[in-house]
């Protein structure tokens, strides 16, 4: 199925994005464009998050705050715009790791979450104050308010803590494999289950993160994924491979470590009894076929989010996709 | 007495100075300037020490470790010189405290030495990876590596903790008394016990401190004074009050609501008992004769230190003045 069709906008309908850092960001703020406050969640992956120096960082939850906070440096890719590093060059002179780039107003972030979470707040509400207080209307959440670390596994038989793996060692090890500490005892957060409860739910839109280590520790989470198919709302998942290559971060090549294609379809075949649709770029039309012939419907248009109204225009597709669905669904 | 006689400087003699802050460290800095790092132990007040977001920080120990490494900011007399706000700034905005002043640089102190002492070190231990870091060559070290919270009784009978008085309250309230909370527990450090008691020690000479809250913390530890008189080294102290002024800080203030007399005299009293001599700025010679009435011999020369000249000049007359001191016990 190939659309571009005119969509209505929704009303009264909610949505639940998932994601992880900046591609899932991107999709997310876009979203944030068209629905109002009371009609989006966004659920990031915490996953990533890591206690450095006594401070609690969670790189996607600040990486999708900064993106709807329109705070987030767009060079970088990570942390604030016009970020200075006066810190990290003391801490430089004193010895401290470096490797995590703490710039100066990043760390306030961190500083007043830590703060926060020792005084026994859960990172929910660490998160609704954090963002009220930068002005973002939109619910963010963590996937859960419990600890849940991914580690990568890599050639050597070790593993690695994922920013160790991703910031310190950038990407370098090859990954054999992927583990979530925590996640057989970790809970959802509240917010995050009841937004999968809710029967205003029109759709759950898995932005396009990486399948690895953004997206599948949220879905992995106990009784994630039978509560998104007890939902009467489709599911859909934007692929984050656009022509073999992933648009940001190690997607690609850990799909080639993994002996795994580095292609849209491979992302959904992961995906495959978890997701009804699947959005997939231009540049991977030829695809749509293998990826219906899994039972998965797909919605080709243009993925790649270069612009503010890219990523305004991916989101109305990826809603208007979910419409469709329905109808399908409904007629069928 | 009064001296001006010129001095050899002393070698293999040792040197122990006691410090408050900016007042202190810039005799500190003085001796430094005369005494080699095999000389020279200067001991910092800890009692202003205090916990802010999870930080451990040691507000007179960096001011001393900062002016020595020359990195002190001197329009402010604390923090870094070329400080920026940039992290304080951004926590503004997330609701957090910022009646204390964390410059970006600054901060890197206080996360560093918060990440060495989670990690077992003692804050004597700690200091000195520190001080080694920013290319100090003497030795600083806190008076103690265990706790001790100074707190100040004012007028409404609450007690507040030192901070909160001196920088969150800006040293308004009136004092009534003071406290140093944990102090009848807590243990000098040992390099501070080492450095009285070795047999080298020429000379103690408590800087132009606060002597209530500032230089009363150090001397009230367990055994200190009593140390400090067992060793056969003279102790000087030098008045922080000139012409009934504190050069900096609330000391003058301090007296006056206690009800004493804001004068070097009374200083003096304050510390009778507990010194051998005592220097004052020219502008209170006048006072000399009733404070050698105390039994505490004087030094009369200039005492303020407006430029690095005058840190060695008053530096070198401390040493001179002890020299004298022991010459006249030897000769009596």
């Amino acid at each position: 199925m190939v659309s571009t069709g005119v969509m209505t906008l929704p009303e009264g309908k909610k949505y639940l994005a998932i994601s992880g850092g900046v591609g899932g960001a991107k999709l997310a703020l876009g979203l944030s464009k068209l629905l109002s406050s009371e009609q989006l969640t966004i659920v990031a992956n915490t996953g990533d998050d890591f206690s450095h120096m006594g401070l609690t960082i969670c790189p996607d939850l600040d990486t999708v705050m900064y993106t709807l906070a329109e705070l987030s440096n767009k060079e970088l890719g990570w942390g604030q715009a016009g970020e200075t590093w006066h810190f990290l060059d003391a801490l430089e002179k004193l010895g401290g790791d470096t490797w995590f780039r703490l710039g100066d107003r990043d760390l306030a972030t961190h500083l007043r979450r830590t703060q926060l979470l020792n005084s026994g707040l859960t990172l929910s509400e660490v998160t609704e104050i954090i963002c009220k207080a930068i002005g973002i209307q939109h619910k963010i959440i963590p996937m859960s308010d419990d600890k849940i670390a991914t580690q990568v596994h890599i050639d050597t038989g070790e593993k690695l803590a994922f920013q160790h793996y991703f910031v310190r060692d950038r990407c370098k090890p090859a990954v054999t494999g992927f583990e979530f500490e925590g996640i057989e005892t970790a809970k959802a957060s509240q917010v995050f289950v009841n937004a999968i409860e809710d029967e205003a739910l029109a759709c759950i839109i898995i932005c396009p993160s990486n399948p690895f280590v953004s997206v599948d520790p949220v879905l992995k989470i106990r009784g994630i994924v039978s509560a998104m198919k007890d939902a009467a709302a489709p599911i859909i998942a934007v692929s984050p491979i656009v022509g073999g290559l992933a648009i940001k971060g190690p997607a690609a090549k850990m799909m080639k470590e993994l002996g795994m294609p580095q292609s849209a379809l491979a992302v959904a075949q992961h995906y495959k009894g978890r997701i009804d649709g699947f959005v997939i770029d231009k540049t991977d039309e030829a695809t749509a076929s293998d990826i219906e012939a899994l039972g998965i419907k797909v919605l080709v248009c243009q993925t790649i989010m270069g612009s503010l109204e890219d990523r305004i225009d991916l989101a109305k597709n990826c809603i208007s996709f979910s419409q469709e669905l329905v109808s399908s669904q409904s007629s069928s």
